[in-house]
């Protein structure tokens, strides 16, 4: 899959990544860089408790997309999946507001084995993926709990499943709380990746759920100082492709754009920032604000705009650091 | 199925099962027997922990038969079955010397979760016994941890599962031990059962593995000594359909046949014992040891077998009652 009109070899990336706009880039990026200059350090905000297995969908996204087994039509999950377990949990009772498939329940089932026996969720990480076929390196962003609650008018504090699965995003954000970040430390391998890394790539995932959480994790903000950061913007033409971001962005009183997306990662952090074609318009905006401006086509409909996506990033981040 | 003419209205039976055989058995009590007149008190010395969950083999074997769930050509796990979650646990590494089908799993993963939560055995039993169709009571012999462990002479004391499932009941067998018998208090109910009963059953299971941790379990004999009791052989010319009973009775020194069984339990214990046409010459032994003998087929192998041979327990029970 890679394009041998690119030279890659040399340039280091960490990418940070939530769920399924973020595995798609992340995916990009491992189709054209090599395996071992890629770093995806990915959201455990989310995890949480279902069935009393611990379930970290960020983290399954991202392996299950990088290993070829992810669903290709919902982005989650597993691709040929089954629900024989689902539907006799169904028959006992058991909740069934959050949907667990047979192939996937393997993962978290082994995962709760070994985390109960001390293992870490980096060391397992590691080892799943190393059994998946994955060569790149994916890091959740803490061993230790964090988890976001979503404040809502509605219904009050909600943990994020709840809120983003059981109520489908219906409530009203006032704002976010996680749980846990101020003790989290850094998994083992973040910071270093950090600061081996050329390029530093916010994944077009949630800021508010998904990068802020890792953003906030890692703390030691001093590593990105001198790093070039380029975020891709999740909001397109004004809405998400998956997602409450946008939502998020209108219910806490911002509006719902590109634009608001670059304002809220901010000049101190971010290089550059990559926009659609369908918000050029926004381009001088931005550069406005003090962040270069790249615009081109994100939507990451087939495998292939993945990769294109990815060389476009690596491009804008190369004429940085030349 | 319940033959109409036969009148059992009026008898109460508690059978003491363990897992394939005695379900078989207690199917066939369920058929001709009105559901409140029907209590299976179940082995739980096997039960153990595999993948972390918390799996009861035998009371899972008998509630799967009641309902009609049962795997008809094993005797246990779930009839058409799946393993996808068992081939992404073994891709993941996980032990795989104990098969778990993916409809048999929500079993597991529910109860453990309940279990957890500080729910009993016998409360999460009875509520999927609701939920499975079975109007029978299906009473774990305790909700306290019993665990049974098998000394051998090549590999030492195993756990029941080690020896029965991983090892394939190779080793030599030098004696069992109950592992937290002593402080294990019968569930709730199991002794009202037995009080209320009119004629207990000890259903064609290993003596040895089966019915001995159920009967120590439970301790109080004297709720045995007013009663009839009638024990099912589950060993047929010297052999058993399925499972160690006879490699066990040989390896601790006794000769393995029906008479081998009705003198284990013995005449201080039993009203009657019932044997296998094949048997038909150890009868008169059988009466010698004290215990009256029933002559019968006694080889399950058709559903249509299972009533059969209740209803001659039935009728061998009424016998000593009238």
């Amino acid at each position: 899959m890679k394009p041998s009109n690119l030279h890659h070899e040399t340039i280091k990336i960490v990418a940070l990544a939530g769920g399924v706009g973020g595995a798609k880039l992340a995916d990009g990026l491992a189709q054209v860089l090599p395996p071992e200059n890629l770093t995806v350090i990915v959201n455990t905000g989310d995890d949480f408790t279902h069935w009393g297995l611990n379930i970290s969908p960020d983290v399954d996204t991202v392996c299950y997309t990088l290993a070829g087994l992810a669903n290709p039509v919902s982005g989650w999950g597993r691709r040929d999946e089954s629900w024989q377990v689902f539907q006799q949990m169904e028959r006992l009772g058991a909740e069934t507001w959050f949907r667990l498939g047979d192939q996937d329940l393997a993962t978290h089932l082994e995962r709760t084995r070994r985390l109960r026996s001390g293992e870490s969720l980096s060391s397992i990480t590691r080892d799943f993926c190393q059994r998946w076929g994955i060569r790149q390196r994916i890091l959740p962003m803490s061993d230790d709990r964090v988890r976001t609650m979503v404040n809502t008018v509605e219904m009050g504090e909600l943990s994020f499943q709840e809120y983003f699965v059981h109520q489908r995003c219906q409530p009203t954000v006032k704002g976010f709380r996680f749980d846990g970040i101020e003790s989290a430390q850094p998994a083992p391998g973040t910071l270093e990746a950090l600061q081996n890394a050329d390029a530093i790539v916010f994944c077009p995932s949630n800021p508010w759920v998904s990068v802020d959480p890792i953003l906030k994790t890692l703390k030691n903000q001093t590593v990105f100082e001198s790093k070039c950061l380029i975020a891709v913007s999740p909001i397109i033409g004004g809405e998400t492709v998956k997602g409450p971001a946008a939502k998020m962005f209108r219910e806490l009183g911002f509006e719902s754009s590109a634009l608001a997306v670059a304002r809220h990662y901010g000049k101190s952090l971010l290089t550059g920032f990559v926009l659609d074609n369908a918000d050029a318009a926004l381009a001088d905006a931005v550069a406005d604000v003090g962040i270069s401006p790249l615009v081109t086509p994100t939507l990451m409909t087939q495998p292939a705009d993945r990769a294109r996506l990815a060389q476009d990033v690596l491009n804008f981040a190369k004429s940085f650091l030349l």
